[in-house]
């Protein structure tokens, strides 16, 4: 890679003998090689050519901030404000300000798991609170076990560390629940954690009470910790979210949280991990945390000084209203995609999105979700995920924060777009029947 | 670690046989114990008892925002005041908003070296800087050179990871100017890249034009990148400030940068790498930087979005301020602790900080810079950072950015104590004088 070095002396104000010009390349580390972001990979390889009669309709990414209509409450904006106004911009303890910490464990507190703020570390965003605690558990000899379909950035960071990962399955004809007896059999002497989201992304699933139990269940029986993505939770449809950290008598939990969905501002890389562990079992991680914390110096300190006057001022009716507008498209979407017989629309309940099964028998000219969603956008302009990129093949996935209107017209091209390509109806007539 | 599994089957809905509960330890990885920050383990090692007639004077921690008096100027609060006002919630790319990116380019572009967009990277202030690049050249195979004494986050990065590292030595006989020779013998046919701080911390020195050139040639003759902390960029007392990358001819050069020191705001976590690369030798390590920052989805969208405001209209006499206060500052401290026989201070060209001689042999009792700084803080009450952390004995490292009454408070009682435990003064005739 380099060239031989020359035996020439290095004098102070003299130049060396001039060398002919290294153009040779500089290689990267396997660790920037193996930091693969497996929505990128599948995107770049999507043909991407809209429709140029139709405006296009993006229902691919999951930022409720894209098109307006989820904006974060006034008093998220005052918070941040008030805290500009006041002088706040100096470096603050790497893992958290003792008044955020605070404000972050009396909020998640609850009688069956107290919190202090000595079990909170705040981190720069949710893929950051998952990214130290994946690499405070995990190792190149000690594997984690993630859900399939999951979030693709668990592979990413277990690809930046060199986990070894292992999927279990979500059972879509059992509202997404975890195939247990697979995970229990999974598990071997050098796994290290049970990674679980709940609610999901991007099933739009969510667990009832006895199937959280049921997996804790499987935690405890191997005495494993569980790392819990619950960046939605409180974002349940209807009924009570529960965290496995209250949830949980005996299995430490290390749940991730952070500002992004539930406040709606995901730009501002405010998250958190809040450790559950009655029985003293993470001590050790616990100095992990904190040293792995420090190697960023943590979140800004202008958002996470606002966090205790968000969660003190934010009503409960803007956390209503977002659910109950979330349910609503939800309910839209289900309803346009129901009867159409070429796909297979999954209700949500709770997150932000949905995902609608492909029948690829039922094409005549689509083999999987990635061809789906090809023509899909060639054709109607309209661009869901391909669940491919999420370890799910022929789905898609939905977004749900999209405008009404804009909602209903994405699932009206979709069902044009799924006669169109029907095997039960001739193409030349879907044509006809189009026009 | 982990208790065996027993033989039961997992069953939906029913809880599994009782199990003793598992009490064992969570192990922490690798990565997370050899994550290790030189400051807390040294600082922690520090017996720090203030005299309680005195008040503490912190001198110790490099954050200019700590005692009020350098503020960030009202240009930056209102870029950010303004951004706020604008609907800036969502997600940017990992590596940057473009506009943002486009602003640094335009900054920093020199006739020498320009830039476009794509060269600049914006990460979660410096330290991630720090951390993506050294993690995209550096691995367990590959060896990084860094500076002694030098900034300590390199060392955390470098065991974060499992980069060997090799330490060069700065000269403080000559400015604090990096000891070629021995670089030149440092390096193997393992070294990734040669990191270098210009101006630096903790030395407050910069170096000379022709010196940087002469660093240049030495990374040239070995076809090597250099990774340059380039944090306090353009805080030079006197003369002008010259990049690594405006001054390179061939040897690629990945500069990291921020608002933190320039700008005051050290806690706000807008950091940068700017790519100056002139003969493509990078594009490898470009994709690894893109896929590096997605890890933590980049920096805070709030402040980033406020970048090319700031940096548009902050006026050239804040700078200027900046700077005359902290060279008054040195001057200050100089003059202070010149005549003092048992220590030498160093006057600094930039940055922020005084490296100040502990001259062991002039005193009856101080054994290193450990023991002199515990008996300066349990006698006077004032904290300079023992420079131990930054890896050279006997030395002690003072911030400037503290005002100039509290600074001519802790230089007195700095010579106090060195009056009082010198071996040329008898202890009991120099506790009379004190009275």
């Amino acid at each position: 890679m380099r060239k031989s070095a020359s035996n020439g002396i290095v004098q102070n104000g003299h130049k060396l003998m001039r060398q002919p010009v290294c153009t040779s390349k500089i290689e990267q580390s396997p660790c920037a090689e193996n930091t693969l972001n497996p929505i990128r990979r599948l995107v770049d390889q999507l043909v991407i050519n809209p429709n140029p009669d139709k405006n296009l309709l993006r229902l691919s990414i999951g930022d409720p901030s894209v098109f307006g209509n989820f904006n974060p409450p006034p008093q998220v904006l005052k918070a941040v404000s008030d805290n500009l106004a006041t002088t706040c911009y100096g470096y603050v303890p790497a893992h958290g300000l003792v008044s955020t910490r605070e404000a972050i464990a009396k909020y998640y507190n609850t009688r069956s798991s107290p919190l202090t703020s000595s079990d909170i570390y705040v981190t720069s965003g949710c893929s950051d609170a998952l990214r130290i605690v994946m690499d405070c558990l995990g190792s190149e000899k000690r594997n984690i076990l993630l859900p399939r379909p999951g979030f693709s950035l668990y592979e990413t960071v277990a690809g930046n560390r060199g986990i070894p990962i292992k999927f279990y399955d979500l059972d879509p004809e059992n509202d997404w629940e975890i195939n247990l007896n697979q995970l229990d059999s999974l598990i071997d002497e050098n796994t290290a954690a049970i990674l679980v989201t709940n609610p999901s992304n991007p099933c739009g699933s969510a667990f009832s009470v006895q199937h959280q139990l049921d997996i804790l269940a499987v935690a405890e029986k191997h005495g494993l910790p569980i790392i819990a993505d619950e960046i939605y939770k409180d974002m349940v449809f209807e009924g009570e979210s529960k965290s496995f950290g209250e949830l949980s008598e005996n299995v430490p939990v290390l749940s991730c949280g952070g500002l992004a969905k539930r406040w709606l501002v995901p730009g501002w890389r405010v998250g958190w991990i809040i450790v559950h562990d009655r029985h003293n079992r993470l001590s050790e991680v616990r100095g992990g945390l904190t040293r792995l914390c420090q190697v960023i110096i943590g979140s800004n300190v202008l958002i996470q000084g606002a966090v205790p006057q968000i969660l003190e001022t934010v009503p409960q009716s803007f956390y209503d209203d977002t659910l109950k507008r979330l349910k609503n498209a939800s309910e839209i979407v289900y309803s346009e995609l129901k009867d159409c017989p070429q796909i297979r629309p999954f209700k949500p309940k709770g997150a932000m999105y949905m995902m609608v099964q492909i029948k690829i028998e039922e094409f005549e000219d689509i083999t999987d979700d990635m061809v789906f969603v090809e023509k899909l956008i060639t054709e109607q302009s309209v661009f869901p995920l391909p669940a491919n990129i999420f370890g799910i093949p022929n789905y898609v996935r939905l977004v749900l924060t999209v405008p009404e209107d804009i909602l209903r017209e994405a699932c009206q091209r979709i069902v044009e777009f799924c006669q169109h390509h029907s095997v039960r109806v001739p193409r030349k007539k879907a044509k006809l029947t189009a026009s």
